[in-house]
């Protein structure tokens, strides 16, 4: 069922001014339209759902009250962005939502005013916050000039050390600026950690009835005119509320926990805070993730990411799938392995859903580790227990990996210490687009002395490479695979240890030699049946190592070939740059050797399904055909130009 | 003077173990004696010094205490560790400090089995600790045992947020682990944020005649037997003192704040830890850096790092400097074009002398900002001032912004916000070693989307960067500076911004070109006069852009010679594969262009000077010339092979 919700004010928002001339019951009902249109515009396009409920009332009322978007409005990760986007002019495009040429599922810079500074990846909020409050002091943006500048992030994202960073340093500047604690007990998994427990304990203080009394109390205790200054607003409203020490201890005047469901303690709270705040202050929000739609609400993760579904049964809609993800196909190969060798260790942060850890820790409880959105930590944390002799997989997407990188470089590398990063969402990934991208991590893993880097060519692959990490443990690893569903191939029924730094001869042709390192190989082995209707039968190999590069493969296809060429899910830097090296060494390059390499193109490819994607970047099997062709000087007749 | 102190407690000593035989009067004297060689050690070698001075008595009090190497002793950065190497079998080799083929001014796991964990890179201990006591907890290390895990953090590694996320994981997981405070109120340069304050008013509570006598009540009011378990204990303890909420909350016991020079105190506390701790404990130690020699106190920074000095006067002996550090240039660089345009701003990662914007500072103290060491957050805020209209200058060291790279993705280039980068101790810099090597920028910025990425390949192309840089209005920028000293060339009045993504021509040559990105250009010029005693001219260029690339002039040096070599100090994957990949693309491979690409060798390069260290890495201007020859087919006798 998809019928459109009745939204009579809703239709009367053109932009956030319109919400100025609304009275606080209208603001009320407009949350209820507003949350009715956000699952009933989800339920057409899937997307993120859980979330964005959890702050129809919040992002209402910072809307009502605050001017943006000369005030900037900063979402943390912004998934919670979407009753942001029906606010502020994107109504109408809600159905391109993470599409191609549509909008995109997070806030971005390039998509609107309201949007001034973008996310995906988590507890930025408060740092570019801190930038826009110091650039308005400074007088950065004379021209349209910059009010306050408002971080709403959630307590999920509070695990992280760079929010920490920024509140420290916010706390130190004492420059005005607007924190807004988004209480949900809940990331995208429940979340973990002594600050977690922090705010449970905060929020336990606090039975809501209570908690609305006092914040109505705080704000009509208020003296009129102000004749103290804000600090005595300050610990008024501290005082009437049950107190947030940790965070006065960094510098901030604390508000809270106030109810963040409840419109009218957000606006009184928000009005008191715009008048009154100097310096840095927090607003604690209670609110329930996936709120007011009870498909939602009552999922652990509470409805956090969905595909499209039926409203009235929450029921969603899945494409049948063909073969086994390769999350899964990790997860399951990594417990097959931790069977028989109880030194295997697993962590995840903040991920064991995406990762597939959550069945690793359903197996072994004692032996997986949710550390929180804390990759930093992860690292180094999985270098200590290495260097306790342990075994540990630290999975981490690719992206989110970047997030660890000096202390893969200082910790794990330079120590040479036998960790084994199992690196999932490598390459393109769809619809979260650019943000989320896999783009990096052979590059930046493949030049550090020590390190084995393979990335799996189909699932059974993955299998091998997951016993094979198991087993180096004389130095770092890592293996890369991408998002999304295997390619169908048969599973073995359990990973044989690979030969270190040895590829493998796909099929025996001639004249030109591809060289595949990840999951292109299905794409090259599809341009080569297109390419033997030219009557070129190219050899096909899979290189499996970036590092160690399999040397003699290698310049054996040079020698024999008159040309070669690479291939693989990533971006300049990484394994075609380790292959160019080697020929150049080798002096392949000074007889003539035609060596290309495809790689990720030079920009950030927005969301798309990861073949659209992946056109984008001209690396699908037609782009391949296109490549060797070109390589060869055989134009599109079959005849050599 | 530099006089051998009387040390005969010390010469007792040849492993921790010898400890346990001492009293606690003759502990008290051995850190007398060990403060004084570590004054003496470092008068002959230089390195760091006044961290050491303050950790003398913990030194010794921990290795009395606890079962080094059994249990885990990790200390934080580990500028503080040169009193534990004496201790810790290493005394005769102190001598060798920071030396080619000599011990690490850090811990260094392959240098002993004391050092469980190396450090350089500030805030990663309590992670490290935190996966060894999983270790221990899972039976990692059967065959030698596992202890304690005892982390030692000063005050301004707190900063980091990475030590945030490791408190909140293990306050979560409830292990048994020894967190040591160390709180100097110093990192390098007086520590700002706060924290920092937090810690001071933490400290301002307690009188150091108060807190002794409750570090000794705490111990003595501890029942025998302990009925209660560690709980009572914990709490005896805490009521004791002045108390520290922050850790607590975060689900640590807290203990302290003790006096940290008090063997008396320490050894109680300690030992008193060590029966009764369960969980993570932490014990807030307060301490001066550079403690018992007047040299050191005396200075703001504590006696931070020192050359070779003299240690009746503290003078230090420096050789006389032929040319401005390239840290310096850069500073007044920056003052200058910040005269006359109010939107730059400055942001260091608690690194202002280190960077040079202690100057800016002093110029414009509203626009330099000290983060803390929060590599993470400078960067975001960067990006967050760019966005409000600002042009900041994050000024790091290459290998600390490897501590923000997912932020320079994801905030910084996806955004293309035009932060700019002074990227300092690009390359190999000597004495620090390999933790300190900047070899990775060029590879992991150049692959980025939209950005531009140059090196200076003098002092003089330093200032016109900068200029280049604060022009550069549109996408993120990069500039990268070595270490040390410029090489003497004329300095321009002012900077000229130089046009974006064009190289020069140093000399025009023929058969062989070299293309130098960075200050290898003097090295290459230096082997181009070699050169000409074989007959051959080289043309040489100096690329000045890794991104974008002039590829006008590398495709017309590609036409125009035999053949073509990068030389650049960075890790490969930069700009050589870049350069690579431009030929392979414009077909200059396949008519036989004789390509070589110089890059940082697959391997972590030790201490020693610059110039021996790029003699390990092959590049100093008698290997340029090799590879010339070699490149050429000539051999050493002039004549083509």
């Amino acid at each position: 069922m998809t019928s459109q919700p009745h939204t009579p004010l809703l239709d009367r928002v053109r932009s956030p001014a319109d919400l100025k001339r609304m009275s606080d019951a209208e603001l009320r009902a407009l949350a209820d339209e507003l949350r009715a249109e956000t699952i009933a515009s989800v339920s057409k396009t899937g997307g993120h759902l859980g979330a964005g409920l959890g702050v129809v009332e919040m992002t209402v009322a910072i809307h009502a009250v605050f001017d943006t978007p000369r005030d900037r409005l900063i979402w943390d990760v912004s998934h919670q962005c979407y009753p942001h986007k029906i606010l502020t002019g994107r109504r109408d495009r809600m159905p391109s939502l993470r599409q191609k040429d549509g909008i995109s599922g997070f806030t971005k810079r390039s998509e609107s005013p309201y949007d001034p500074f973008g996310a995906a990846h988590s507890s930025t909020s408060i740092s570019a916050a801190l930038g826009f409050a110091v650039a308005r002091d400074l007088g950065g943006a004379p021209e349209h000039g910059l009010g306050d500048a408002i971080a709403v992030i959630g307590d999920g994202a509070l695990s992280a050390g760079m929010a920490y960073e920024a509140m420290n340093n916010a706390g130190h500047l004492g420059k005005r600026l607007i924190v807004i604690l988004n209480d949900n007990e809940m990331s995208i998994a429940p979340p973990t950690g002594a600050m977690s427990s922090y705010l449970s304990r905060l929020y336990a203080g606090a039975p809501f009835q209570e908690l609305k009394a006092a914040a109505k109390g705080a704000v009509s205790l208020l003296p009129e005119p102000f004749q103290e200054g804000a600090r005595r607003a300050k610990e008024l409203l501290k005082a009437a509320t049950v107190g947030g020490t940790l965070f006065e201890e960094l510098g901030f005047s604390y508000v809270g926990p106030i109810d963040g469901h409840d419109m009218e303690q957000l606006l009184a709270v928000l009005r008191t805070v715009k008048v009154r705040a100097d310096g840095p202050i927090l607003i604690h929000a209670i609110t329930k993730k996936g709120k007011g739609y009870v498909h939602a609400e009552s999922k652990p993760d509470g409805g956090h990411a969905t595909t499209k579904f039926d409203v009235l049964t929450g029921e969603q809609k899945k494409a049948p799938s063909n073969a086994p993800s390769y999350t899964k196909v990790f997860a399951q190969a990594l417990i097959r392995e931790a069977e028989d060798d109880p030194l295997i260790t697993a962590v995840t942060a903040a991920m064991p859903d995406g990762t597939g850890l959550n069945l690793f820790a359903e197996r072994f409880p004692n032996r997986c580790f949710d550390v929180g959105i804390a990759e930093q930590h992860a690292v180094t944390f999985s270098a200590g227990m290495a260097a306790g002799g342990l075994k540990p997989f630290c999975a981490l997407y690719s992206t989110f990996l970047q997030r660890g990188y000096d202390q893969v470089v200082h910790d794990v590398a330079i120590q040479r210490l036998p960790v084994r990063f199992a690196i999932d969402r490598a390459g393109l990934v769809g619809a979260d687009g650019a943000t989320h991208a896999g783009s990096f991590d052979i590059a930046y893993l493949a030049n550090l002395p020590g390190f084995v880097v393979m990335a799996a060519a189909d699932e059974a692959e993955l299998v091998h490479m997951v016993a094979t990490a198991r087993a180096i443990d004389d130095r770092p690893s890592a293996f890369r695979f991408p998002r999304g569903e295997g390619v169908g191939v048969e599973m073995p029924e359990r990973g044989t240890v690979l030969e270190i730094g040895k590829g493998r001869i796909v099929a025996e042709g001639s004249r030109v030699a591809i060289l595949s390192f990840g999951t292109r190989l299905k794409e090259v082995q599809d341009a080569a049946e297109a390419l033997s209707a030219n009557g070129i039968t190219p050899t096909i190999a899979d290189a499996r190592f970036a590092k160690p590069l399999d040397e003699d493969l290698i310049l054996q296809l040079a020698r024999h070939h008159e040309a070669l060429i690479t291939i693989e899910e990533g971006a300049i830097g990484g394994f075609g740059s380790h292959v160019a090296q080697l020929l150049a060494e080798n002096g392949m390059f000074d007889s003539g050797l035609r060596y290309r390499s495809m790689v990720l193109p030079d920009i950030f490819i927005d969301q798309a399904s990861p073949r659209d994607m992946y056109a984008v970047a001209a690396m699908n099997a037609e782009d391949i055909v296109a490549k060797v062709l070109r390589t060869l000087d055989i134009g599109v007749i079959g005849k050599r130009a």
